[in-house]
């Protein structure tokens, strides 16, 4: 899994500074006093990219945060070992979603388990951008298990989802947690969680190469998931207006991520390293009273359709709701 | 405590308007569907504040949330009652200190008490400044007790404190929580806390009168302990770099809002209203990843001196490091 994890960050990081064409990464290695360290890798100022960081951390330790020892209460008392590859980035142009990918791998005493995920934040509403997203994130998944996409894309809705706005954090994607054989599974939204979609299908019992090769397909599928959607929207001009909604909507991005985000708070728990936890945190990012978009506006279309719970992939009356809006290019 | 709270609200706000000159304060009032409501008071564009707002709530329900049934065990199973005025001032100019105020009051069952305090978190470094706001509330706490203000100061110092960063939010001030005759009283820092001021003294059994009286006497001296400030300062000229320094702490008050403050976490958690409880965030912020001030400079005494607890009235080796950057006018 680590050399899985180091070389997902090598390929994005290539990738994604020829997306850019200008931006590169600078990075700084660090080491953690109580065990491990990392590399993490951020562009700033690029031509596509205002900031993004991507992160590669191996982490270890005594004693895992009660957070996760509710989860797996094997691990209490055992020394545990984490490895993870995460990333955000932050488009200049608000008409690229913002992205973020995450893989991660624990051990502790007698237990092991995989998470993991991506997740898609657009600004502005494309139906066709939010579907590409989707279909090759499911592709990914499919190659391994078919039996996955329908299990974890309703619970990337239910994660990433900012309970006192009632507001997913975007269009969302996947997301997996606790992923080990006979260990917990996702049994369908919570009461208050995104409670739009029903029960979902349980995954089979799986192997820890069945895993391992899950983080590996939907960690090479990043870049084919994202690329062509920045490569279709980076040249489409926009002006203040949209530039504003931006750094608004960001602030939801901020919210999410300091109030709700679990691999934040164990971060910030585990006296991880500050500045590249907090990477993910956008560059500049506004709030404002009492905002609500205009009835009818392309804004409102985002706030309303595309922060909701959706099948993207199968539902028919999105194309109606969009096609008013420019929204299905 | 209704009446005194909602009489502040209104003080505080005619003085402000009068402060700032062109700003006025928009009012709406709300209604929370589980009992109770508010009204929210909120300038935007003034001409000495970006953004501020001030807020009156009286709420009440059947469940307190755990964090504070911790505290509070009597409480549980009882129905609340809570009552607070609540403000944040985010002024324009980076060399005028945002400012936070803060007084409430509950009721549970056979338990009540009461909370507060005020803070002070300057972008840029004015030793005269930090003892001005200190002074102030000092003298409004020894009007009522001269106990209070010893036992209080340290325990905003430790309230304060972003642990992720090793920093308090700002110069402090006074705060208070849990306040009632044989209650809980600050014992001293954390070990986690802000562990540079030691154990403090413990503050005498008060009456409900007393505590009201506190909250009074603090709450009416707000205005002149932060007044004289903004007069001080709302004239002096600013540049490009102290409004980046000055956006970029700001993501410092996010952080902390977010993250650790109580009565951010109590408002979400009670199914607040979101638009009220996070006014108090700024409306313009940044971050930026590994940023150090440069060695020497006045970032730099900000950060070091600034976000440490100090004793700001009676630490006479605080004039040398600041008079080098003419922090003490």
């Amino acid at each position: 899994m680590k050399a899985l994890l180091m070389g997902l960050q090598d390929s994005i990081c290539a990738g994604l500074e020829q997306l850019d064409g200008e931006g590169r990464f600078a990075e700084e290695s660090w080491v953690r006093p109580e065990g491990g360290g990392g590399r993490s890798r951020v562009m700033r100022e690029g031509a596509v990219f205002e900031q993004g960081g991507v992160n590669f951390s191996e982490v270890q330790g005594e004693n895992l945060p009660p957070s996760i020892l509710n989860q797996r209460p094997e691990a209490a008392g055992h020394h545990w070992y984490a490895v993870g590859t995460s990333m955000v980035l932050h488009p200049r142009n608000p008409y690229i979603p913002t992205v973020h990918l995450n893989y991660r791998y624990f051990e502790a005493g007698p237990v092991w388990w995989f998470g993991g995920g991506a997740d898609l934040t657009p600004y502005y509403p494309f139906l066709s951008d939010a579907q590409h997203f989707h279909r090759t994130l499911k592709g990914a998944c499919d190659s391994v298990d078919p039996a996955y996409y329908p299990v974890f894309k309703p619970w990337c809705d239910e994660y990433f989802f900012l309970k006192h706005r009632g507001e997913t954090r975007g269009v969302g994607g996947i997301f997996y947690d606790y992923q080990s054989p006979g260990g917990a599974i996702y049994k369908g939204p919570n009461a208050d969680g995104a409670a739009a979609i029903a029960g979902s299908a349980q995954v089979p019992e799986r192997s820890w190469e069945n895993l391992h090769d899950l983080a590996s397909a939907c960690g090479h599928g990043f870049l084919p998931s994202y690329q062509p959607i920045v490569e279709r929207r980076q040249n489409q001009s926009y002006g203040e207006r949209e530039r504003q909604f931006q750094l608004y909507r960001r602030g939801r991005y901020v919210e999410f991520n300091l109030v709700f985000d679990r691999g934040t708070i164990f971060g910030l728990q585990t006296n991880g390293r500050t500045e590249s936890i907090l990477m993910s945190l956008p560059p500049l990012v506004r709030w404002e009273y009492g905002y609500t978009p205009e009835p009818g506006s392309r804004e409102a279309l985002l706030t309303d359709l595309f922060t909701r719970p959706q099948d993207w992939l199968t539902d028919g009356s999105l194309e109606q709701h969009c096609a008013p809006h420019g929204a299905i290019d």
